[in-house]
């Protein structure tokens, strides 16, 4: 029996019409409005034909006029592919031809990402759809939860990117495991800095409109605005990754945010403790948390009440959620490291177009994620190491493999191994190591980078070796790598 | 896909073990506590032979012991036969019997209810079920939302009551509509004066696991009590009916509750004016609602803002819930009366045994309530009619056709049409007219009903009349019978 649940922008439009649902900048609207903008939105993209079911691609920055199109594409009941801005013509063309995209909707910023593509796809800026006559089309009344919401693409340990199916039930059952655990205050109001396309930004716009809350949203992120957001009450919650927590306790200075503010989720990876040590003396209750695009956001969180007894644990689960870890096919005693395993409703049901690794990575009901962690006595998790050594920039994954795969594309490059090393910045930036079959400026490697990645993959430092370091199934070992780096600086001091 | 959620009690122990899950009189059990009191609970059963999906008679008072055994048969996976505690012996042998019930476990004082039972029935009281040893047995890790958790009677227009079978899927998803409306604070306690059998009371012992938040159980209602705690800011949360909140209002005298308390949620019925004017008084924040068992307790709220723009409304649905007005098969025009049906993950699945009944009150999803009103311009929610004339009294269901029935079987008696008539501590009580075949004293028409019905539900007044007032195709027609006492009324001043 399928669950369905009634649409639920126009649900919320209904219910509580006049509350606010989103600010940018001087501007508010109410849910009333957002819905009636949605509406507009849906009937101009009847006009360009598109379907219930049919797989849009989006390219947006933060601004109102994304939130309208993606309430839009779930009013039609299309899937909405959510393309990282940041992404080269060439990533973007992959994952478009992948997801069976054949119309994608762009902001009119971005219109120069498709300029140079050679191939056949209807592009329309959010101007030109605009501009264009609405057509009547039924909108949806309800939706089901097994129905696919939304795809985001991650990369994983080798070969290309996969797209991550999302449901309506993925992104509802989220939703309210995050209320139940944070709570839920008539006044609540999310501050969002965090890129739309990412589950991290676009779970906000769900638990906006589930919750009933406003969504704050910033053009871009800015540690002075979003600390005057939170100084002046306006918004209660923010999610952030390290980076962002840091530059804005930097900027804080001795003030201190506004008593209505309850949560900072940070996301993407752990927090250094001194950070956390500071953000304790400024009362800011940080909340860690730990998820991914494949279950559609936080799965486990840490409160502020265990960050110093619970260092380094990212926590416990949300309720809908079970966590396991495995080993060798067997659930691990408590403080023994494995895989870590997670189940629940908020979990994708799966890659598109990827059989081997649906099978590889779904068990009876279990997601293997990949990451390697373990649980202590009370069932806090602690993750050791991200999925394929997963490298998170200023809050971006980076998969050492896809920068890997295009050095050894180069005719020069023999063998590529690529790691994560701390920058000041950024939390981690990507380091290459590459052995070389003829000579090559590390200049024309990064520009052939530049060619084929996103600007944050791009290696910050290049480094030449005789050989890369692997096991004895030939694996390339990236720790070892990471110990070479150690070595290195310690050499150097 | 059936969509499973860990063992909530099990998963509530897990992550907030410490938290306070239970108060009664000076007693407290955090959740660690409840669960291990759970365990032994069901350890023990296991020793009577208890086991999944087998239907398991409760008669419990409001007490710890009854919470215990109400989570333990969850543990096990029983079904859980919720049986009022108000009833006669011949009204639970029918609710046993339709329902498969080889095993009741009762209430130590209870247990004279079942001691002039002539048939087979395995009946153990709580102090002999501690007597027993512990038997192992498996105890359940997730809960399917598919799954039968609890089987409540409730009566209709025609013959016996109707065993509500609830899914923990209803329970799950009414405990998650109404947190998404009333909020959810880290320091909510919930209190329980309403009985457990009944979904009123039973639905705040689910919140409460899935919620992590207390509950303050009282063994029955009474106002000076309650009002400590609402006064000392214990509870922030508590379900009453019209005539509990009258009696604490009056108790209440100048006081004020905590500005911890905020939220009164009133259900079974609409609450006169002058009740509501005195709340705003005392600035108590009345949510009134309107629910059933069939949608796992409340479906339509009304918050504190609209109590007198929208007087008499029982407000708009639950996030997840629709409703509809129909008249003919067709959706009814705002202000347009008609037959209230709802749509929800909370809607039961079905009656025991009644396919009859089933086949008529389910359509493509749609539940139809047999309740008649209408909905506003703005889809607020009025109820002008509850199905079958209910009556209700002190917050107990009453329905007329179960009196009639009974009345129509003793030998003097032609024919029978019960109504409610106001009553200023009841709110309503039943009020028999009835059409004699041959003299018999109305003392005698109240023995025989004594043996027969539950207390509450024994007419107060009986009205001796030549004929029923009945419409073209013979039905009885209860408004009439209304009017006939209005007329009375008038003469009688």
């Amino acid at each position: 029996m399928t669950t369905t649940i009634p649409n639920w922008l126009q649900q919320r439009a209904f219910l509580t019409p006049h509350r606010r649902a989103l600010t940018y900048g001087d501007r508010s609207w109410s849910f009333a409005e957002l819905y009636e903008e949605s509406k507009v939105w849906a009937y101009k993209l009847a006009g360009i034909g598109v379907k219930k079911e049919e797989a849009i691609g989006v390219l947006g920055t933060n601004c109102p006029q994304t939130i309208f199109l993606l309430h839009a594409l779930q009013q039609i009941g299309a899937k909405t592919v959510l393309l990282n801005t940041r992404l080269t013509v060439e990533e973007l063309v992959f994952q478009v031809n992948d997801a069976n995209v054949e119309k994608v909707i762009l902001d009119n910023q971005l219109q120069s990402k498709f300029a140079s593509l050679e191939q056949d796809l209807f592009v329309c800026t959010y101007e030109q759809l605009m501009e264009l006559p609405e057509l009547p089309l039924t909108l949806r009344h309800e939706f089901s939860l097994n129905e696919i919401c939304s795809i985001m693409y991650t990369s994983g340990t080798t070969g290309n990117p996969k797209g991550v199916q999302q449901t309506y039930g993925n992104h509802w059952w989220s939703a309210v495991g995050s209320a139940l655990n944070l709570g839920l205050h008539e006044n609540d109001a999310w501050l969002c800095a965090l890129p739309l396309f990412h589950i991290s930004g676009y779970s906000i716009l769900i638990r906006s409109v589930i919750y009933g809350i406003e969504v704050v949203l910033m053009k871009q992120f800015d540690e002075k605005k979003a600390n005057e957001y939170l100084c002046s009450g306006h918004a209660s919650i923010m999610s952030v990754v390290a980076t962002m927590l840091d530059r804005m306790v930097r900027e804080l200075g001795d003030n201190v945010y506004h008593p209505r503010f309850r949560c900072m989720l940070l996301g993407g990876g752990p927090a250094p403790k001194s950070l956390l040590e500071r953000c304790i003396d400024r009362q800011i209750p940080v909340f860690q948390t730990y998820g991914m695009t494949e279950t559609a956001s936080q799965v486990v969180t840490l409160s502020p009440e265990h960050v110093f007894s619970k260092l380094g644990s990212a926590g416990k689960p949300l309720f809908p959620v079970q966590i396991e870890i495995r080993v060798d096919e067997r659930v691990a005693t408590p403080n023994e490291a494995g895989e870590i395993v997670v189940k629940g409703p908020n979990v994708t049901p799966g890659y598109l177009n990827r059989s081997d690794a649906n099978n590889e990575r779904f068990q009876n009901g279990w997601f293997f994620t990949g990451d390697y962690g373990y649980l202590d006595d009370e069932g806090f998790l602690y993750v050791l190491d991200r999925r394929s050594d997963l490298i998170i920039s200023g809050g971006e994954n980076i998969y050492p493999a896809e920068i890997e795969s295009v050095l050894h594309s180069h005719p020069a490059v023999l063998e590529a191994g690529v790691i994560g090393i701390d920058d000041d910045v950024w939390g981690q930036v990507p380091c290459a190591f590459v052995v070389l079959a003829s000579g090559v400026s590390m200049e024309e490697l990064k520009n052939y980078c530049t060619k084929r990645l996103a600007k944050y993959k791009i290696p910050k430092k290049f480094i030449v070796v005789d050989e890369l370091p692997r096991n004895a199934s030939n694996k390339l070992m990236r720790r070892k790598l990471k110990e070479w780096i150690k070595v290195n600086e310690h050499a150097g001091t």
